[in-house]
């Protein structure tokens, strides 16, 4: 089982929900930077289920400490590790269905893979593993921003159950306006055509699904590397990691597969000396590597897999069943707190990136 | 630079255009089995340039030669390595555009991260880097049928420029059914109308794009790795490594976004004692891990960036240009070659994900 | 910076002595297997500093906590994350020497390679560190034993300061024979001789080092790797990264180096059907891979650097000094403490060839 | 199986004895560096067999390829593979052999370990794997020289059977001066002692080991990672994992272990505002890391395993038998060989050390 992600900062997650925590330990953090804990527990925050009354009212809290790396808040070049205790685990909570593989749920194949019965609820597939990335992303965050401080990286939800979030600009949204809306989908607008779709499933006992599109602005040109590890790879295994996802696509995408190339290539010029393109199609990567134009991606997260509705299903001990789940605390919609898993794993994956061009910049001939 | 791909079996791939040759070395090859070398040089014949009338008359060869870790064909636990030798380079072909950044291309992000000017045709990003991957792919598959003689690992080409192959079952096509026509589209009826639509963007020195399916059928249960690693997030990586590709989806992909949760899950049901699922949107992975049912994925491929209408672009001295290239030696679709290129990161991934779970079910407790 | 060990089962270590805790995430712990924390507590205890009138009187406790990989004490395959919190840290102790670099210390170096003044008696250079070492591999050997039960890892204090303990049979010695003298030399003989030396060197504010010398019995065939991963070379760069370490040999060692090859060969002879050596020079690994004959190996120890004599430095402001530390809590003589530091890194080695050597059985053709 | 050896950069030999050939792919190779390819060849040259009467009088040439990486002799910071052509292979050298487990060879451990039998005088544990290694090493030392113009890796042969070279300050030796002897012993006065050793042995059929001495002058500050990936655990390992070494001493080593703290603790000083050590007992290292000073360390080579005398051992078919070699093409002592590949695994670790660092200088906040 591979818990790490990234080579040049290698960041390991650990932990399950029933277990005595979650966190992450981050290796080959560059040393002297001021790290902010408060800004590390803002997001997580963000990422914390029950923020709206569209999400479970469970109310995680997730209190971040710090356990090593950091020096009078400063790091230190030695591993960071971030924890996140668990606490008020009701075990209950999950025991009626503990005994049936849950449809579309991790259930059946840990069990396959590993030999043992997973407890339901926790297991590593447990969106509550995403707490170590969102904060080690956080601390790289900040040692970016110090370095290039022009990079943003901004995800917002885009649509919802095929309903586009039809956002003015996306390419200039801030954090802070994506955070205005309870669904983090852009504008006010989109907002209110959207939780339609989500209390209408919510009311059904149902689930919806959606795409997130992430935007990365300033980024330095020279990012990825030209095989293997291409940018866009990279970024494709990264949003592949988180739970849901189904789906990525990186500039045109698959629109893009329906120009012809007269059509879809990016003609390059110059602006005030630096060489840019007329079109982004490529978005932001050619040849695996950034170009210095914005990058954009879209990520598709299919429906919830926990619905209170009945659904066939069969028996850890081998007979049919029908599972009649009992209202919970779940999300009929995950995307909103994905927005801030999303732009994590982007975060984590141009940290690596940087950092390999760094030795590249400082060594070559 | 990172060329190497996969954990238990790493795959590192090596070689230029303009160099001496291109090739893969392979560690964590499983001892005691027989390859035939062969099978390998057939799987390079289907990925080479010039196989029908659509593609560029380039015929390469590509001889592959094995210069460690077989003894009398048999594998021997140490590290194989495959070359396949350049020859008949005609750096001259390329001249005219090396003085320019071509729209699209790696050109200038390779010359932005290494500090120096790839030469034009040559460096890591060519399609020709991919010999190394066809062939360590022909090993592996030929390892992985030896003990999952069911495993079946079938792409064919699903769309040209938004033109859908309309493939009566695709999940029973069979490598060799695929390779009937040159488009390696499923049936001649789709090869007929796609067709059409790579000859008329060749009469426009214009270039096509697409998308390729992949099946993969008799996977055993329990291949990847909950986090990280997951088997999508692996093969999103494994695709999206390819040259030319903007988007992977998995299962019910994109489209699946648009189901309710109660559309969406797929039931488990109890078939001869083994379970099984009624649907598929999972596209056989549920947590990152397989459940036994076919894998199906599609890829994004754009159109090609060489074609042979004039462009804008910038010359690498730094004035403004408009490129008037000549009717050169290149693909206006690459499609059908990179069918073969998509089966062979699917099995590169299959066998990395596979020696790992044999390690967990050899030691488990 | 990098703080992993092992490629199957990856243990980073995390923590200083300044900040919250220190600790151990293992990946890739084989599920299934039931492990006891009391055990670990037990292996924590025998390197804690202050267990003897030779030792500091400083008490650490070291009360080891499981974060994450355990349901029910049952290993889940998952990281298993163990914690050990920091308590009592009194930083005044150092603060008179953290303005100077201390001798055969590692204040100058981290400053150099981190740009910034670790705190003293802080950083990663600290004993403290290797209490996530020895606790991961309390846990791998509760693994191991329960594939292997017949293997025994057991070291002892073979020299300080020069003199041997004369020691009957050490190849035959059990831990808990080790652990009946404070000193972990083996016999009581030998604790009377060697007890003097460290006395000496305590009452005149001096250290000594000396010699581990460690038996691995009733390991399997075949673990260890041919080329850079032989046994004895990653045994060596376990032994290596222990602090203070100076020098390791394994079989015969430099004094092989004295015989001629027909003096050093271990002839092979049948022993009831299973081929073992007359002799054992090599160790116990021939190319790199156990051939089932005891390992064996010894470790040099510097003297410990902190003493309480004048010593000439240089103050990080600049400026030569004389350091005239006061008395303090260190020990004169690290070994019997690196007794089970020793024992912990061979676990780890071992831990780590198993697993690999487990797939390549499971898969080999 | 693990062939690679490095972080930063990664290189992975390949091939035996009886395939195609032998080399070397290098991965992370920085981009821009002029690279001699004569100068790969005199290295290689430098570890080939039958250069002295003393040695083997076979004649291997071992002309070097370059196959990718460089493009008119410079870097291209892509994979760099160089491979020299196995010819001439006499497999039936080793028939009489090959039913037999030869004492203190890999044949018997090689057999369970992959469990198929290795072809005699080929395999992995054969000296010929190291050209890859001197290869690699050779392209390092022209980037490193490049960047640290004063760095030097110079080491010779320090005893043979326990005889002792005694050269005069033999850390002021240069390569040149250490070639102008068959044996590498340093001066010409050694070298008529130690070759008497080497005679005489060959005269009797036997074998005989001894030690190297390796020195590093000009070495960066900084260097090494401060737990698992010490400097000194590196080169440890390196160390070990060439063929027929037994034995690894850094600075002051085994013997330092008899001296109190007081006599061995390296004092700091000021030398024109540089921070220095009056002694250097440490070499060179200090938790880990480098301190500037020379870095030297011991290595110990057992006698040669392939001896021309009678042996007692089992056939692989299952009966004891006494081996009865006649006269072959061995070198009674591997050590005037083994000089370049303990020069080449020195560079291989500096050069990968220096790689992590110069990233940490590039980014520390």
């Amino acid at each position: 089982m591979s818990n790490t992600f990234g080579k040049s900062l290698r960041v390991t997650t650990f932990g399950e929900s029933h277990g005595g925590g979650v966190g992450v330990v981050m290796d080959g953090v560059p040393p002297g930077y001021q790290i902010d804990l408060g800004a590390v527990q803002h997001s997580l925050n963000r990422r914390r289920p029950g923020q709206s009354h569209l999400a479970s009212p469970r109310d995680e809290k997730d209190q971040v400490v710090c356990l090593s790396g950091l020096d009078r808040q400063r790091t230190l070049g030695t591993p960071l590790t971030l924890v996140v205790y668990n606490k008020d685990f009701k075990s209950g909570d999950y025991d009626d269905l503990s005994q049936v593989y849950r449809p579309s749920h991790a259930d059946y194949t840990f069990e396959k893979k590993f030999g043992l019965s997973a407890r339901s609820g926790g297991g590593r597939a447990s969106a509550r593993e995403t707490i170590g990335r969102v904060a080690a992303a956080a601390v790289c965050e900040q040692i970016l921003k110090a370095t290039v401080p022009q990079l943003q990286v901004v995800a917002y939800v885009d649509e919802i159950r095929g309903v586009k979030a039809q956002v003015d600009h996306p390419e200039r949204l801030t954090r802070e306006e994506v955070d205005q809306t309870p669904l983090r989908c852009g504008d006010q607008k989109a907002y209110e055509i959207l939780e339609r779709e989500i209390l209408q499933a919510k009311r059904n006992g149902d689930s919806v699904g959606g795409t997130i599109c992430c935007y990365v602005k300033g980024v330095p040109v020279g990012l990825g590397d030209p095989v293997f590890d291409k940018l866009e790879a990279t970024l494709a295994q990264a949003m592949l990691s988180l739970p849901a996802t189904k789906g990525f696509e990186i500039g045109s995408g698959f629109a893009g597969t329906r120009l012809y190339g007269s059509e879809h290539n990016d003609a390059f010029y110059l602006d005030q000396g630096r060489v840019r393109t007329r079109t982004n199609r490529s978005g932001g990567i050619q040849g695996g590597i950034t170009n210095g134009e914005d990058i954009y991606f879209r990520v598709a997260f299919k429906p919830v897999a926990t619905i209170f509705k009945p659904q066939e299903s069969v028996a850890k001990s081998g007979e049919p069943v029908t599972m009649q789940p009992k209202q919970g605390r779940h999300d009929p919609c995950v995307l909103p707190r994905a927005v801030p898993m999303v732009e994590a794993m982007t975060v984590l994956t141009l940290m690596d990136h940087f950092l390999r061009q760094q030795m590249i910049e400082a060594v070559r001939g």
